[in-house]
This record gives C-alpha cells, structure tokens and sequence, in this order.
C-alpha cells in the first residue's frame, strides 16, 4: 500500500514539475527558491493560488488559464512519450548533478538574465544514452553562428580529437561553430548532445531536424522546453547556462563582440568550470569576442591537446579540488555531522530516511537539515535532500 | 691642467671601451663584472696581462694578437667617424640608462646564452636623435623572417600606429616582421630604431642598406659592433636582449615554435618588460609560437589600444611601481642614506665627488658605496657611481 501510494505521489510531483515548466520560464530564481522550500507540489499549488513573490505571479500570469494544470501536464508527457522524448527531472538518477551548481550564480537582482540562472526543473530528452553519463565526461563547444571557414574547420577538428578520446561534445545545435561541432564528434563516431532552445519536436533551424535525427541515435538531444514550445530569442540566453553547467569546460570558436557564445563562456567562467578560447586572425570579426575573452583570462587554446590538458586535470572530478574547503566539515556539531553521513551524494531522500539511515529522530534530522543545507553540504529538493557539489562541501 | 687630464682620460677610457669590443664579444658577464670592480682601463690592463677569470682569457685568446689594442682601438674610431657612426658608451649621457637591467639577468651558469646578458660596453650609433631619447618612449615589435602577408600587414599596422602616437619602434632589421615594423613606423613619419647584429657599415640583409639609409635620416641605426663586423649566427641572440631592454616592452607578431623572436620576448619578461603577443590562425604554423607565448603568460594584443593600453601604464616610467620595495630605504644607515644622497641617476659620479656633493669624507663614502652598491641602489660603472634603477631601488 505504501509502495503503490508512493509511486502515486510520485507521478504526482512529475505532473507537478511539468505543469511548473509549463508555467514559468527556466531557470526562475523565485520558483527555485520555493520548490527548495515547499516541495514541486506544494510550490505548484501556492502558484496558482497566487502565493508566490509577486515576481513570480505576475511572471505567471498570462499563463494561469482555465485549464487543469496537470491535465496540461500529462497531455504533454502523453505527447513526449508518442515521440519517444522523456522527461529527467531534478529528482530523476538521470538528471547530471552539476546542474545544481547553477544555483551559486544566480543573483538576487532584478536583471532576468543574471537572477533566473537555477538548474533546470525539466529536461526533456531524446536519445540512448543515459543523460548523467553522457555529461560525465563533455566539454562544450560554443561559437558564432555566423563562422566563417577557418572556425568551421576548427571546430570540426577539434570535436573530433575530443569524441575520438572519449570525450562528449555538447553544443546548441546552430548554425555554424555549433553545427561543426556536432557534425566533428559523429564523423569520430563519437557522442555528442544538442541542448536545443525550444520543443525538440520543433528542430530550430529546421534544416537541422535530419542532423538531430542523426545526433540521437547515438547521443542525446536535450531540451528544457516541452514539445510544441517555440525557439523565442530569450530562450538561447536561458539555454546557455545549461551547456556550461553540465560541461567541465567550454572552448570557444569564433565569436564576434556581441556573441551569445561569450555569453556561455562567461557562465562557465561563473561556474568555476574551464573556460577556453581561440584564437583567429586579429584581422577577422569572427575572432573578436575570442581574442577578448583571453585578454579576460580564458585560456588560449590551439590545439585539441591544450583541450585535453585543461579538461583531462578534471577528468574524474567535475568539481576542481581547489573549490573545497577542507575544514568546513569539521565545524559541524556532532549531530549535524551524523545526519549529514546519511546524506546520499545522488539520490535524494526524505529526512525520515535519512534519519533512519544514521539511527536518529527524525525530529532530529529535521532539525539539523536546514542548517547542513544553508552551509552547503545538502541540497534541498522538493521535501528531499541529498549532498551537494558546492564549494564548501568536502567529499 | 686637471681638465685636460681629464679629457685625456676620458680619452683613454673610450678607447679602452673599443678595444674590449674588439676582444670580447658583448654581454660577457666576467668582463662586465671585471669592468666595474676595476674601471674600464684596468679591466683592459688586465685582460691583455692575462689577469682575469680563465674564461674570459680563454675567450679572448686568439684575438689578443699583436697589434696595439689602442692603435686597432683609435682606427675603429676614426672610421667609424668617417661613416657618420658615433660612440656611445656606459658612461655617455646618451646611453639608455635602462640596459643596465640586463645585469639582474645574467646567470652564473657555464650556458653562454644565458649567462653573457651584460649590458652593452658599445653602442655604435647613426643617425640624428640622442639614443637616450629615441627609446623613452619605445616598444620594441620582433617576429619571423619567415612572415606570412598577414604577420606582415600586422606589423606594418601595429608600428603605424604606435609611431603615429608618439613611440618609437624598436627591431632588428631583419627581413619579413622587423621590415614590416621599420616601414610601418617610417610611413607615419614616426621614429623607428633598427639594432643591427653587425658593423653597420656592413649591413644585413645587404637588401636592407636603402631601409637603414631611410631609417638614419629620421631615426637611429645601432650595433653593439665596431664598422666591419660580420654577422655572425650568434650574434643575433646577443643582439635580442638589447632590444628587450631598451623598451618597455616587446611586442611578437608571427613566430614559429622555435624562432628568435621567441628569445627576444622571453628576454623581456626576464626584464620585467611587458611582452606581448597577437594571435593568428591556429592553423598557421608562423603564429604556433605566439599562441604559445600566450599559453606562458604573455599578454595577447590584437590591436594598436591593446598595445598603448598595456605600455601606457608604464608610458614616463620604465620601471613598473610593483617593482620598487617601498621600505629599502628606510634600513640604511644614516651615513648611507646621506651618501646615496648624493649619487644621481644618470650622471656617474666618482666617490670623491659624491663625498663632496654630501659633505662626508671621501673616506667614508668609499667605506659604504658597495655596501649600496651591493644592496641594488648604487650601479658601479668603472670607478664612478649612479643610481641603479633596479627592484631595490625606490625613486
């Protein structure tokens, strides 16, 4: 009975997380922020009751229509499912835990692009591979969609000495530098992810839905917008950050002054993930934004082994050693040290399994949580907690 | 009478400079040490007596020939008068007073290259400018001979503009990026540099003549030389560190993996110069060397402000500020604070002289001269004193 009523509760939430999606754009700081607190049902529910920040009402407005929420939600998975899409949510084994880390660079300001950069609550995914293993070991390659030859040839290149060593090559599936990319990796026979900015079923540009068809056969293509949703302009500089968030380091190719691209390799830079750039003729536009962004410390790379040799440092360990503090774990009380023992690194549990787990109250555990989550040892998500990849967290 | 002695002196001197041109090659680290424990004359005395370290008399050994070191001395004058070649040595109120850095580079190593970075002893000078003024405000622009049009079209441009600013521009002379730079500087009427690694009567590339004739009308051309030395291989590696000390910085446009340009820039760091760096095509095997230079810490430039906005900073002071130790000072005893008083910064003076310029003995100002000597504020050039502009140093 308790086995049948928690898959129902589960189905619950995942109805919740997609009738969320449905409602407000990826990435919101405010829902974020109230899903960590109340749990996806419960934060769903204040939402359409119109007990959220004002923000995130107002935000959401247009969008509370007449219809069942989670109707909507579950024709939507209905139509994923007919398209052999699946959803990965935050509480799924699939979902890559270093989305997590985009939480440390959101900013409680009113800039939407600066303050709306929370990991992902739907990842909509097409494709064999598992989702987490496939970002286990990636690195991004970002570009101008308006390249030119010499970017082209560079970003097949170097795709391709990264597929052929292993390596998945994630890329936003555009034109130009995103495109050689993609196509560098399958010409190694390698794996390789487009995070597209709207409904996969929508390919954006269209004449990319053939490269895509072949992208998931033996890789993945990913998106945070449900089928049917449109590529709106926005929707790339939301996109961004999930490219460098599940990368360990993104390299750049050509991008002009203005490039979005610069926009992913600043959010790496942000996530304390390695951010690489190359280098182009001083006297070719396309090589601007690449030039600038080593005069602001991206490393200069010209070849895929420079690649390798920042990237292949943190092979093993998407989070550099260097972001741990050695000592934090040591500050903890003795019962906060025993609750956060039966804290699992992926999969999150209640905090009567956790308390179980250690053999405390869960009176105790409950009341310890809080504290291990404000210091960065444990997420919060949902009503669930498990460890966190944040800086002050020792592994 | 006691001018006149003095003029004779200062005669013998110069002549004493010539002739350990002739008989050691320039930067010798023994001989630039010998030459400031015991003044220029002495030093000459003793090279020719056999009197210094085996090294030194080693190298000189097969030059140290018959002839009178003063006659072959008084002929390399007198010829060089006739070409309209002026001398310029340590202790000419035209020498930069800058070169004296390369001293903090010379290693007391047996590797030649590295140890042989003594200042120049010669500086044999044509053209119209005093060469103190011509590299105060100077960038010196290096790179392949083997250019591609696009290292050359940067160079061009880069000297264009600098020398169109206002700076002087610093190479060698030498085909492909050095011609670049000399003409682009010439074209904006601007004032350019050339440091030859040869007589300069016997210039090299022979093609070059006309472009060191145009050169000398507005600016300089420089030889460590005398008139009729050839342009031995080795030479050139010598003649690199001048050019890395008589400017603020070095600026490498082209170089393949191995070349000169590489040393010259490498030098300059060692100087605590600024080097900098413009990127190319990574697949372009004549820009390897600057992508690599970048990779090693130099700063990439991909225009004319990049350059001024590096160089600028230090625009009326060679010497960085960070590199002064603000408290040296401070520990000196008041006998020597009163006697580095008395020293100035670019005319050498002898003991006697400062003594009386502070009123102290010259007793007691010949007891604590090595002392600041050796603590980095006084440089000893033959008997005389001046202030050294090195790290321990406060202006």
């Amino acid at each position: 009975m308790t086995g049948s009523f928690g898959n129902a509760d589960r189905e619950g939430e995942r109805l919740a997380w997609v009738a969320l999606g449905l409602l407000v754009e990826p990435g919101n700081r405010d829902l974020g922020i109230l899903v960590r607190q109340v749990g996806v049902v419960e934060a769903l529910h204040r939402l359409l009751a119109g007990k959220a920040t004002k923000q995130l009402v107002t935000a959401t407005a247009t969008r509370r229509g007449a219809a069942d929420p989670y109707e909507t939600a579950e024709r939507a998975l209905a139509e994923a499912d007919r398209l052999g899409v699946r959803l990965v949510t935050p509480v799924d084994e699939e979902y890559p835990p270093q989305l997590e880390d985009l939480v440390t660079i959101s900013e409680d300001v009113a800039d939407p692009v600066r303050r709306n950069t929370f990991p992902p609550h739907c990842l909509w995914v097409r494709g064999g591979p598992a989702l987490v293993e496939a970002c286990e070991q990636s690195v991004a390659i970002v570009g101008s969609r308006a390249s030119t030859s010499y970017g082209e040839h560079v970003g097949r290149d170097f795709a391709f000495g990264l597929a052929e060593r292993g390596w998945t090559v994630v890329s936003g599936g555009a034109f130009g530098i995103d495109n050689a990319a993609h196509r560098g990796a399958l010409a190694a026979s390698g794996r390789t992810i487009a995070v597209l900015a709207c409904g996969i079923d929508r390919p954006y540009p269209q004449s990319h839905a053939g490269l895509f068809d072949v992208i998931a056969r033996t890789g993945l293509v990913v998106s945070e917008w449900p089928p049917g949703a449109d590529p709106h302009r926005h929707r790339f500089l939301i996109r961004n950050r999930v490219i460098a968030a599940a990368t360990v380091g993104t390299v750049m190719i050509e991008a002009n002054a203005r490039s979005g691209a610069r926009f992913t390799l600043n959010r790496a830079r942000r996530l304390n993930r390695l951010f690489l750039a190359v280098p182009g003729p001083i006297t070719s536009a396309a090589s601007v934004g690449c030039h600038e962004a080593v005069r602001d410390g991206a490393t200069l790379v010209a070849t895929v082994p420079h690649i390798i040799d920042a990237v292949g440092r943190l092979g093993d360990d998407l989070a550099p050693a260097a972001r741990a503090t050695p000592r934090a774990r040591d500050s903890l009380t003795p019962l906060q040290a025993r609750v956060l023992d039966g804290v699992r690194p992926r999969k999150p549990l209640t905090a009567a399994e956790i308390a179980a787990a250690v053999g405390v109250s869960a009176r105790d555990a409950r009341r310890v949580l809080p504290a291990l989550t404000l210091a960065g040892f444990v997420v919060q998500v949902g009503g669930t907690y498990r460890l966190a990849r944040s800086p002050s967290h020792e592994p």
